[in-house]
């Protein structure tokens, strides 16, 4: 009895101290500086951040110098903001930064995050030692520190968010990064695809609150369903190997390692002060745990796609309708590589769509469906339907190649192809079959401006869109054998 | 001597029939309708295209309904044409084909290019025999058949193109392309990173002019200087690898095979008629005739563009400056990864580059370089210039990762961006060392307005722009690898 009353008391605090990272009650931004160029100042930008997320909770600025920002006063010292800080940002360079934390301690401050770099990645034994200084300080305090050289939290259900401009509204997909311009760069650009989140850190040098810890608290988090991981490098290699074994088991975990080659390595020793494992190492690892491992941010944004759009499909069967010959062949092709199968028609179905068509030159029936210009005029819709309706194929991809038919040039153009999207979004509703769109060989403004106009109506319909038949095809695969593993395995 | 003058005969034959393909002095478009739908008529399309370029020579529409196209008069029959024609664009239904060369024979006509589609594409018996006889009519007639199912011709130095809005500029990359769709894509996109087209021919089924004579002709074609194909299957495969070969050893000649997989070559038989070879047969065609084989467009522009731009490096090793810690380290494993060399730098190229920034945090400085946001509103110019006057760097990447860093959110961001281009060119007008930009993680329709405007003015300045670090390192290895195969073959 004692025993389970000294876990829940000790999974009690371990919760809080979640809570004061993730929805903290008041925050101060400790070394903010008015702009002296052109760009807001590393402090103001996360004061921005804080105002334009509409964050509920109080935010003090503190700066020894004093003055406003904004309107808000900044306090010469933390000790002098009447309020208890949850959680500081800490702006300050880095050989201030063990005294913050005896003040923070003072204080009674739960988190502090250290924007501020200057530590183990700078390779020098000076930055290793104040990295553990400051660690041993945070221990003694009763504080956490997310970092050093990192950016920090967004978390859009509390409001939380260290850049503005974020997505104001939750999802279900986690992302922890060791690179805070990966962190922006991922969730400006998911979001635009699709993607909300629940929960991002960026912790650069891990130097306290690491990988392991993110990963334990993310399995089990209710409001994540899927995680992300960038990793330059890990902590503790047993405890990360088992940590991301068990996170695994509970939720897909969509890793991207960098530092995998020897120069590469030494970078992220510069930027992370990360020590990194070799490649091998790394992929025996990551094909243990039931980890997914991808190679770019955009293979890890087409990852978290097909697990958040994608009803698992029955099987591996494809249909492919779109516009283009060549488009079309190289679809089939990269579908094929990709381990999807791409089944010819037979003549029952051949028969209803040349009905549909006529027997219109330039047209390919068999699947891949390739309409000609004049018979796309007459829409998705029909043909379409009868691919989401064909019982031999388990998901169909639908691709518009812009640039191919001068979409931008021609307002008639664009009109045609705002209604095949329209005629796109009917079918999926009317069909339970799992539809996939791919908007590509974008090359104008216009190309672009339409091209996120149109994921964003196919998102909000339920339909996942990417940039790459190349891409997708490899992503589909990925889904569909993580699944399989799994069936396999249970 | 007889020999010698019926070959010169031949010769001059041979280059009349070229002249008449790329600079024909007038064109019939032939099966021109006016529009019914928003869209325009194919007819249309190509008149619009026309005279869009300020085509030189005469145009003649031919429709058997009479009526005015934009004032000018369509004539119900070609025979009714007052002057001599050079060229014909058909646009009629497949069964008027035999008729219509029979009555370009009567009218002297020497090339006709089928728009028209539905031949041994369909793959039916009757589609091949149609094939069999318009090419054997236009043989008899001394017509050269151009398709059918294709797109036609681009050649800017005669004012002589298949679409409107092309690049009216000429340059000296060829392109000869079995997909109409690619076609247009390729040149669009390509012309938007700075790469202009000496001849381009969309060519479809190859029923007459085919990929050999293509590739013999501008292997000695004193405008062309690089040569791009898409093929999905060739007509005489001996004939082709000899052409292959000849043409390699006198000009870089890159290829896309479409219809590598099974699937993908049933869909190549349905697009354009072809007959294709397994992807090991042409892994070792391509191989052995020295030509470079790429996977997708993409590659294959960032191939034409880096034989358009770079000067050959003195060898592999690579200096990376950009911003972004995590960019940094993935740029430097797929540096590595593409056999590229990431040289560390030596003390005294360190002691320059902190000399210049201080001993700022969150900068990297042993290359990759890595700057802060605060080290770069100081300015690309020093730092690069050191690394293009370092003897020990063979080439250098400058990358800009723009949603890493709120670019297009802030009008002070946006400018300390533009002063960078400027800073890179200006250090380019000053070494004579290669230089190469990339410009990635795009992410609005803002990061992409950026993008297009910075890639013009980066390449009018002679600085290649790639669109990912992985791309341009895998480009960068094909083409030293060309040169050093080259190097070592003579």
């Amino acid at each position: 009895m004692h025993q389970a009353s000294f876990c829940q008391q000790e999974s009690m605090e371990a919760n809080r101290e979640w809570d004061y990272i993730f929805n903290p009650q008041s925050v101060a931004i400790v070394g903010i500086s008015a702009r002296k160029t052109t760009l807001p100042s590393v402090g103001e930008r996360y004061l921005d951040a804080l105002l334009d997320h509409g964050f509920k909770g109080k935010v003090y600025l503190v700066n020894p110098k004093g003055g406003k920002i904004l309107g808000l006063k900044i306090y010469a010292h933390i000790k002098d903001i009447p309020e208890p800080i949850d959680y500081v940002i800490s702006c300050v360079p880095a050989p201030a930064t063990p005294q913050l934390i005896k003040d923070c301690t003072a204080k009674g401050v739960k988190v502090i995050q250290l924007f501020t770099s200057g530590f183990s990645e700078t390779g020098t034994e000076a930055g290793r030692r104040l990295e553990k200084e400051i660690c041993s300080l945070a221990h003694q305090g009763g504080i956490r520190i997310i970092g050093p050289n990192c950016m920090g939290v967004y978390c859009p259900k509390t409001n939380f968010a260290y850049r503005a401009g974020f997505a104001k509204e939750s999802g279900s997909v986690a992302f922890i990064c060791q690179s805070g311009g990966h962190t922006t760069y991922l969730i400006r650009e998911a979001t635009k695809r699709g993607i909300r989140f629940s929960k991002v850190v960026s912790y650069g040098n891990a130097a306290d609150m690491n990988e392991s810890d993110l990963l334990n608290y993310l399995a089990v988090d209710p409001d994540t369903e899927i995680i992300l991981a960038y990793i330059e490098g890990v902590k503790n290699g047993k405890r990360f190997s088992q940590a991301l074994k068990e996170t695994a088991k509970i939720k897909p975990v969509i890793v991207l390692k960098g530092g995998v080659t020897e120069t590469g390595a030494r970078a992220a020793a510069s930027h992370t002060g990360a020590l990194v494992g070799s490649d091998r190492v790394w992929d025996g690892l990551l094909h243990q745990a039931g980890a997914i491992r991808v190679y770019s941010l955009e293979e890890m944004i087409d990852m978290a796609l097909s697990f958040s759009y994608l009803p698992l499909p029955l099987g591996r069967r494809i249909g492919i309708l779109g516009l283009g010959g060549g488009a079309t062949v190289l679809a089939t092709d990269a579908c094929t590589n990709a381990g999807l199968v791409v089944p010819r028609f037979p003549e029952a179905i051949h028969k209803r769509l040349s009905n549909l068509l006529g027997t219109e030159a330039g047209t390919i029936l068999s699947n891949p469906v390739d309409l000609s210009t004049e018979a796309w005029e007459s829409g998705f819709y029909n043909i379409l339907n009868i691919l989401a309706n064909y019982e031999e194929i388990d998901l169909n991809i639908v691709h518009f190649p812009l640039a191919l038919f001068a979409r931008s040039l021609s307002p008639g153009n664009s009109r045609v192809w705002d209604s095949l999207v329209d005629e796109v979004i009917k079918v999926h509703r009317e069909s339970s079959k799992p539809m996939i769109a791919v908007i590509h060989f974008a090359s104008s403004n216009k190309d672009y401006e339409w091209m996120f106009e149109a994921q964003r109506e196919l998102y909000e319909a339920g339909i996942p869109v990417y940039h790459s038949i190349g891409n997708v095809a490899k992503a589909i695969n990925q889904f569909l054998s993580y699944h399989e593993h799994k069936l396999a395995g249970s």
